[in-house]
This record gives C-alpha cells, sequence and structure tokens, in this order.
C-alpha cells in the first residue's frame, strides 16, 4: 500500500512555479519532498531557497544537476569541474540526499574516449563531494540520449563505474523513464543494492509526443513501474520516490490541478 | 577502401519509387543489391516482382518484414503466423538472403511474456523458413521502441534467442542506428559471428527531428560506422550492406538525386 511519505515533487514535473510556490503548496497537500533544479535556485538564489527550505520543513530529494563531464579542451574540463562544485556546495546547502549527475553526451565523435572522460571526470569531482559530505548519483539515461546527453546509457555501465571508484559518496539514480526496457535491469538493480541514491517514476507512452519533453504520468504507459519498485525497494532502497516528468501538455496545466493528479496517480501506480 | 560492391539501398530509403523504379535506377547506377518492402511488393504483385527482378538482374538483400509476434488471443497469433507464412513465401519467391524480423511490442501490459511470445513465435515460425530454404535475420530494435514495435531491444537478446534456436536458417540483422549505443556492441557483434545475416547503416542525428522517420544520412551523425563495419566484417559478414533511412527531408528529394547522395555518403563513410 502506497502512501505519500515517500512521495517528492521534482520541480521539472511543475515548470510553472518557483521554489517558494512548489514549496508552499508541498506543505498545504503534506507532501514531505521536492527535488530542486539549480536554474531555479539561481531565481531566488540559495540562501532565499535555504530560508524557504526551514520554515516549510520539506526535504530536498535532490538537486538537478551535475555531470555533463566529456569536453575536448582542457579549459572546458575546468570550466565543467567547476561548475560541478558549485552544484556540490548548492547541494550541501540544502541538505540534498543526492546531486544527480547527468553524465554528458559524445565529443570528438569517439563514444568510448566520451564514456572514459565520464569515469575520470567523477573521479576528479568525488573528493570534493565527499569533503562537503554530498552524495552524487550517476543517473543513466535512456539510449536515444546516448549522443547529447548521457553516454552512461545503463544500469550496468552506472554500477561498474560505482565499483570501480568506491566510494560512500558515490552511487546511482534510477529513473524507470530510463531503465525499463532493459532485459538486464531486475539483475542490475540487485547489483546496485546499497548504492542506490534515487528512484525516479513517471511512464512511456505511445507515441512518444517528444523525445526530450514526452514523458508521461505514471499508470498511462508501459512501464511496471510497481514492479521496478518492488526491486528497488528489495535492494534496500527506502527513501523518496521523485516524480519526474517532463510533458509539454502536463506543463500546460494549473499547477495545484497537476499536484492533485500527481498524488492520485502516486498512490494508484507507484 | 569501400566499393559499390556491398551497396543495397531499402526501398524505405527512397519511398517514392516502385519496384520497377527503384530497380531501373539501380541498374543504371551499377548498384547490385535492393531491399524489398511487403507492401511495395504488393503494388505490382509477386510474380511481376519477380518478373523485373530478372530482367534487371538485381539481387535481394533483405524482405522486410516478418515478426509481430506477441498477441493475447489465439486467433491474433494464427493471424500474424500466417502472415509471417506469406512473408516466408515472398522472401523466396524473390531469392532474398533473409527476411528481417520486427519482433514486435508489449502485450498485456507485460514486457517479459511479450518477449517470450517472441521466442515462441519464432520457434513456431522455423520449420516453415527451413522448409522454403529462407533465412530469418532477428533484427533488434533502439529501446526507443521497445513497447510499440519490438521487445527485443539489444543484440544481446537477440544472439540469446539464436543460440536457443539452433538453426542454420536463424540469424540477426544488425543495423547500426538501433545497436551504436550499446557499451556491449563489441562483444555481441564477435559473439554473433556465423549467424549475421544482415548489416544496415544510416546515422543519429541530433537532434533528432522524429522518432520514427528521424534517421540520418552516414556521414551527418554520431555512428562509428566505419568501426562497426570493421567489426561485422571481422565477424565474418561480407554479404550486402544496406542504407536504410527513414527520414522525411530526405523522401522530398527527387528518388535520383537522393540516390547520388546514398553513393557519395556510402563511398566516403561506410
Amino acid at each position: 500500500m502506497q502512501t505519500l511519505n515517500r512521495l517528492s515533487i521534482n520541480q521539472g514535473t511543475i515548470r510553472s512555479w518557483n521554489i517558494i510556490e512548489l514549496l508552499d503548496a508541498c506543505v498545504g497537500e503534506q507532501i514531505p519532498f521536492v527535488s530542486l533544479w539549480r536554474d531555479k535556485i539561481a531565481e531566488i538564489g540559495i540562501h532565499e531557497t535555504v530560508h524557504h527550505l526551514r520554515e516549510s520543513g520539506i526535504r530536498v530529494s535532490s538537486v538537478c544537476r551535475g555531470g555533463f563531464f566529456p569536453a575536448t579542451r582542457a579549459a572546458q574540463q575546468r570550466e565543467s569541474y567547476e561548475e560541478n562544485c558549485r552544484a556540490v556546495d548548492e547541494a550541501a546547502a540544502v541538505g540534498a540526499e543526492v546531486l544527480v549527475l547527468v553524465c554528458g553526451g559524445i565529443v570528438g565523435r569517439d563514444i568510448d574516449r566520451s564514456r572514459a572522460m565520464v569515469s575520470e571526470g567523477i573521479a576528479h569531482l568525488l573528493p570534493y563531494a565527499e569533503e562537503a559530505g554530498v552524495k552524487l548519483g550517476i543517473e543513466p539515461l535512456h539510449p536515444m540520449f546516448a549522443a547529447d546527453r548521457s553516454v552512461i546509457v545503463s544500469l550496468s555501465e552506472a554500477n561498474g563505474i560505482v565499483e570501480t571508484l568506491k566510494s560512500e559518496n558515490l552511487g546511482v539514480v534510477i529513473d524507470v523513464y530510463h531503465v525499463w526496457w532493459d532485459p538486464t535491469v531486475r539483475s542490475e538493480i540487485a547489483r546496485a543494492s546499497g548504492h542506490i541514491f534515487g528512484f525516479h517514476v513517471n511512464d512511456w507512452i505511445v507515441p512518444v509526443p517528444d523525445i526530450l519533453n514526452g514523458r508521461g504520468i505514471m499508470g498511462d504507459g508501459f512501464i511496471q513501474i510497481e514492479h521496478l519498485r518492488e526491486l528497488v525497494t528489495k535492494a534496500g532502497y527506502i527513501g523518496p520516490i521523485e516524480v519526474e516528468i517532463f510533458n509539454e501538455e502536463l506543463w500546460r496545466m494549473p499547477g495545484s490541478k497537476l499536484l492533485q493528479l500527481i498524488k492520485e496517480r502516486f498512490l494508484a501506480s507507484v
């Protein structure tokens, strides 16, 4: 029986709201967690963000996002590192459970080299995150984002990086949209046991309305969400469950109406 | 050094032409192979198709397509079987090197059961294909087609089915668009050695203009086509290489101009 105890609203789902509006609504609806995007934090500033979080009592399941490690030139690599350090600082300031890493796409038309750059970039960032007490969560993306967003497209690769770099502060974030199709998803979730730092829900609808912003709400599509949630729970993850949906049609709904729909579907289909 | 000796034009690439127009153009350009779609065969009939093929001297690399095995009701399963038998007959009649299998999407919201139905469906069809002397080629599709077109989304799964069912008439068709992102693609191509029945080329362009009809022409995107071609060659495949591109923009070009472009890009980027 699902309750709202673990529900987190990813800010990308109700994009029309700023952080203050989101927190007010979650207080009203007794939703315990939010996930914050860095551009939304920038809108009101980190001090205001921290202040409103404290007042609301709402906790932060994750900050979106760090990553984008592959870079062809040293200057770009340095910039990426510095940007990621700022993301770590923000995650620490808001007390986020995890900083989500979207690892970045292909540079120099070389997917193998780009994959290696991701591992190197995470290894480089890790000591800074450890120092700050921030957990980094590698989120494998769907293979359709391999070229431009994340060369890490399977839980298997993400698990591999975590096992190689071995740190209490490094784990994976599992989003059903990105991994549901994978015939190895069952064994890879089990393999991730002990380093699952986040779990995201939404649905795969057909026809896909848009490659980036065409996710569906839970229950409308083909993903066996409850089954995946059980596997993740069996692997020991009991933290917040984020609803993360990018969908032009849902974005046009009034925020409060969308929030009601999310609550209903979370209770019925997660 | 690439030549045109292995070039095959998949009819879906130059959709405006019927079979007769396609064959005439290939004769004129000394292109040795075509891949035929069943709806185009139906347009002029199988006898006309065979007649024009013989006159032209052009060979058929593949017939598109059989498959779509998952079905919830027995009547649907029977229909699917009968339709697949007709596809086998057509592949035999035109002397195709392979009948491509697009395995079908999810039924009953159960991806595991749907995957099992694919294996069962292929096992059921195989004796008929063996009798007819037709090779069946399982084409794993990109994971973004898992829900509605093929629950078989990795070369690993396709290889697994081939190894289980063990027949000279069962193998895989490797399309770079569907497998390029896979971190295990190298080892899976090696594993497919001896049962690779086809190789398709095109490119992954960004942004993807359309989920179904948004493929790019070779050289315009992110796929390391030459590298994959080398791997497939090393695995022993020396048959035709099909250019299969579904792209609204290319379809608007005059066929003969598009054919020139394909030839150029095939020589430069495959």
